[in-house]
């Protein structure tokens, strides 16, 4: 077999057999294939596509290429396992609420988790924000944990679908990132090196995500369930906005904030229009977790057994179950909304500095760009531009205000916690991109707050 | 200017701008871009395409990527210099007898040519099958030759378009040589880097050629000629067939000795049915140069001067002394048919074999596939396999009887010369399966003898 004849093939549109598939991941793992005939491949597969057997055959090609995760010794008898993904976007803790939800109500997770990368965020560098959480305990230890608990969050062992890793490298520099076929198999092979039995899959549509539109989140969407379907490892896609960032806080430190206090929250504040957005994100996350997880078959249902978890506190206390189990510290606070002191987690959340960012004009929020949101958080020092880049994890945003809200002039609309003034000041060229304020008829205000946040279900 | 927004750019169909095309064609020669880049946008080039614009910035792009060759110190006064490429094939001897006719009849001519890889030969290496012949001498010396004697023909020198070069091989491992665009860029791209005022196109198509159907032959040759009249280089097209090998002969000495008999025919000989083929290619490519060269007008005008300069020697002679200009030795043979001594090359021509291939069945012979007769001369060790191969200068192929001829069992249809005999064996497998015998009409055969070679003018 050789490369240059699978690059030629792929070139003329002709489909990939298994064994050359096999063949050129295992090679160019191996470093036996070069870095340029690749990217021809790559390139090739970019513009010709694969059709759901060439892609099924990559994805698995890739998760098999390292170690794969055996979680035959968490599995109970009657349920699955089930593994959560998000294409990834802006102010998205969803994993954060969903995972001590789910686990609360007897579904195991054992979750891998990524970091950030320009302008989205990673749960792995949020959990972190957490003085003491240790992301990289070894796999044996999460599933000891997960035993134990019922849940483990860790960052995602480097030495999994090492072939995947390898190509985004090269896709990273090559401009073959935004393939709808490379995403798919490089998420898929992740998550079914990862072993678990069924995959949620959160996926993000808008200007904060890789998919900026309906069409294009559908077909992702409904190549990663082909691949999921063909591999018999049952997936359902969830595709969610990501219009303007998820919830009221974007950051590290800020973000475990607004998960402790969804977590804390009563069921007249969790049907408020306030949490709407992020409310029916974790909802629908949540049941369709436990659905898959033969743990609740019906959705509805599901989202009753979800609210009475989170106002019993059975699932906040799972959170800080997981947190005390991965070394997080935990100190009491008197919470005078519960009238009683409550565990918390300590954060790094030390900030210099504090800013409101005003209105500049009365009318409607008529959009919050996340993506420049997410660059703004980027420029604070709270992500990473590079790989290499450590994070500030105190810095970040928390809106007063989100779209469809009424202001006045010189109103709050979100507060700004920084460390460098000099970093506040490109921070800000962002955010004043990302905000556009326009007088609307209220009842156009009304409809764009309550815009669904649930776009599909695949 | 980063390579990445380029790649991006082309793989999203977009056109490039010139800055753009000089900026990747200068920083890849500059080794500032990595292969793997390259390669992602040639796959790009390969699969969007360029347009006429964008690849006449890459042809001048590549073309100045190195030292470009001045021939005003040979031009003379309402002459213009003209180039003559052929895109390649098998038995193509063209150049080595058209060169003399119109240096001649007064065109001056200095040309580069290349060398032989894979099934396709190279005009450079023919003449190394010329004892003592140089084909490496310095382009000021062949200027002063073509001042001196009106033609010079030498290997082409390897700083003319390096970026070229190292394009080409890169492509040769990626799968992204056998693009139109790219072909024709790289092939414009020598041509202006030598300095001609004017091309002849010599576009072959068939089975031995690039081009395997004239649609495709077609578009290549319009689109060089589309380059060269943005270039405000007058480019003309001739698209011949090479469907069978062009001639009687295969290899490097023994198509030597085909230009001498070529060059030393009468006139009822060259209109004889045996030299139609290869006799309408040598007189329309010499008619063109002419006329590109401002020497004669009309073509059939051109044509008739050939015929002239052929049956009256001057053509031949001007051959030898191209040949004693660069050091070829020359030895007086009695010819029978001339009834005299005439001068012709030393060639390295021993050979310690000959055998007669012969009609396995009696009918006509329909076709010769001159891609499997290339191979076949590769396998004899007349051609390389790869850029570092050495050559058997006397090995070939001589054709007895050609496509369209009637032929009874055991008949021979081609005499091989060779050296080893297992190579033979090899060489035997392709020769077997290049020839395709029939039952025709004869009035089918006829047609088929008949059909003609030049397929269009562009």
């Amino acid at each position: 077999m050789r490369m240059y004849d699978i690059i030629e093939k792929k070139r003329d549109n002709k489909e990939l057999t298994t064994e050359e598939i096999e063949y050129f991941v295992r090679e160019y793992s191996l470093s036996n294939i070069e870095d340029y005939q690749m990217s021809a491949l790559l390139m090739a597969i970019y513009l010709n596509k694969m059709n759901a057997r060439e892609l099924t055959d990559l994805t698995f090609a890739m998760a098999k290429s390292s170690n794969m995760i055996n979680l035959d010794s968490i599995k109970e008898e009657g349920k699955f396992i089930v593994d959560k993904h998000s294409t990834g976007g802006v102010g998205d803790k969803v994993t954060l609420i969903v995972l001590p939800i789910v686990a609360s109500l007897g579904a195991k997770v054992c979750k891998m988790s990524g970091r950030g990368l320009g302008f989205t965020g990673g749960t792995a560098d949020k959990l972190e924000a957490i003085k003491g959480y240790d992301v990289n305990i070894d796999i044996q230890r999460a599933k000891e944990q997960v035993n134990d608990i019922g849940v483990a969050l860790i960052s995602q062992s480097s030495d999994i679908a090492i072939a995947d890793k390898k190509l985004y490298a090269l896709r990273d520099v090559t401009a073959t990132v935004e393939s709808i076929d490379l995403i798919s198999a490089s998420v898929m092979s992740k998550k079914i090196a990862s072993g678990a039995d069924k995959i949620l899959l959160d996926v993000t549509c808008g200007s904060g995500a890789f998919m900026k539109d309906i069409a294009s989140a559908r077909r992702l969407a409904q190549t990663m369930v082909n691949i999921g379907k063909i591999a018999n490892i049952e997936t359902k896609a969830i595709i969610t906005s990501m219009d303007e960032p998820l919830g009221r806080s974007v950051g590290n430190a800020v973000e475990i904030k607004e998960v402790i206090s969804f977590l804390l929250s009563d069921e007249t504040t969790l049907n408020s229009k306030s949490l709407k957005g992020l409310k029916d994100v974790v909802f629908e996350c949540a049941a369709w977790m436990l659905k898959l997880a033969n743990v609740g078959e019906d959705i509805e249902e599901n989202k009753v057994k979800i609210m009475e978890e989170i106002t019993s506190k059975r699932a906040y206390n799972k959170f800080i179950e997981l947190i005390k189990a991965q070394g997080g510290h935990i100190h009491s606070v008197y919470m005078d909304l519960l009238g009683m002191s409550i565990d918390m987690p300590v954060l790094n959340d030390q900030v210099k500095y504090l800013k409101d960012i005003r209105a500049e004009k009365s009318g409607h929020i008529v959009s919050i760009d996340s993506k420049k949101i997410g660059e703004a958080l980027v420029s604070l020092g709270g992500g990473r531009k590079t790989k290499q880049d450590s994070i500030d994890h105190a810095v970040g945003f928390e809106f007063i205000n989100k779209v469809g809200s009424k202001v006045n002039e010189s109103d709050t609309i979100l507060k700004v916690f920084y460390n460098d003034k000099e970093k506040f000041d490109e921070a800000f060229e962002y955010i004043k991109d990302a905000i556009v304020i326009e007088n609307l008829e209220d009842t156009l205000g009304e409809a764009l707050s309550n815009k669904p946040h649930i776009l599909d279900i695949i």
